[in-house]
């Protein structure tokens, strides 16, 4: 599948998925190897007038577990993919908007994990995701593991 | 505070905040040193009619955090709390609705944790959630610290 094709039906499942669509998280777009997701402040405040911390990790896991989706897509295999665990920082509050993008983790390979999809039907990949700050840095950084089903 | 009223504040305050209201979050209770909320599946369903793991770790961020919360109005101090980090594993699919709830980590003490916040004017706790499953165990684990921050 082509990029914007697979972006589109990135964008179709999250429009589709209630707790996306109530807190206003839209697909940002795919560029050197980051997947981005966003979502309004106003829709996302917590009692101290910043980003709640669990719109930042739902924010990130987003992103992550889209990244997969992306790879999958691009590759023409159709599996489901979860969330197995994350770890979480929490390093400033944030004012504006909110953004988080996710990455392939170091020592991590798309290549190696689509050709265990492919050989066993189960992959498993790390990928790590952040929140940047308009003035630099990260305010919130997750580092989790995926995991892809084939399907059928 | 009493309890009661400790509980219609946290209440109050998570009524106030558009993510929760969003996601149909609602204060379940206190007991034997446990705080619980919940939320509609309808409102947190992801593509595969399960919960949302970003919606889970929602939950069990908010339980955390009201139940330090609510701690802190037991015992008349005024502070801001933040999550710092978390470690969230992911262990079973939910299709139910959802719950989660939090408590004391082991060798956590409140006793300690309200004498460091009185004396330095911040203090740091580990807490633990989860989101139960109906026939036993737990869906969905959190570990994580949350630091209170005192007030003026």
């Amino acid at each position: 599948m082509p990029l914007e094709a697979a972006l589109q039906t990135l964008r179709d499942t999250c429009a589709a998925m209630p707790p996306l669509a109530a807190l206003g998280v839209a697909v940002d777009g795919y560029a050197d190897g980051r997947f981005g997701v966003r979502a309004p402040l106003a829709l996302n405040v917590n009692d101290k007038g910043n980003a709640f911390g669990g719109s930042l990790t739902s924010l990130m896991t987003l992103a992550g577990w889209g990244l997969v989706n992306l790879q999958l897509q691009l590759s023409g295999l159709e599996a489901e993919v979860y969330v197995a665990d994350s770890d979480i920082r929490y390093r400033a509050p944030v004012y504006d908007d909110l953004r988080a993008e996710a990455w392939l983790a170091d020592g991590q390979s798309w290549e190696d994990f689509l050709a265990t999809l492919r050989q066993r039907g189960r992959a498993r990949v790390r990928i790590e995701a952040g929140v940047p700050l308009a003035e630099g840095g990260m305010a919130a950084e997750l580092g989790g593991r995926f995991v892809a089903i084939a399907k059928g």
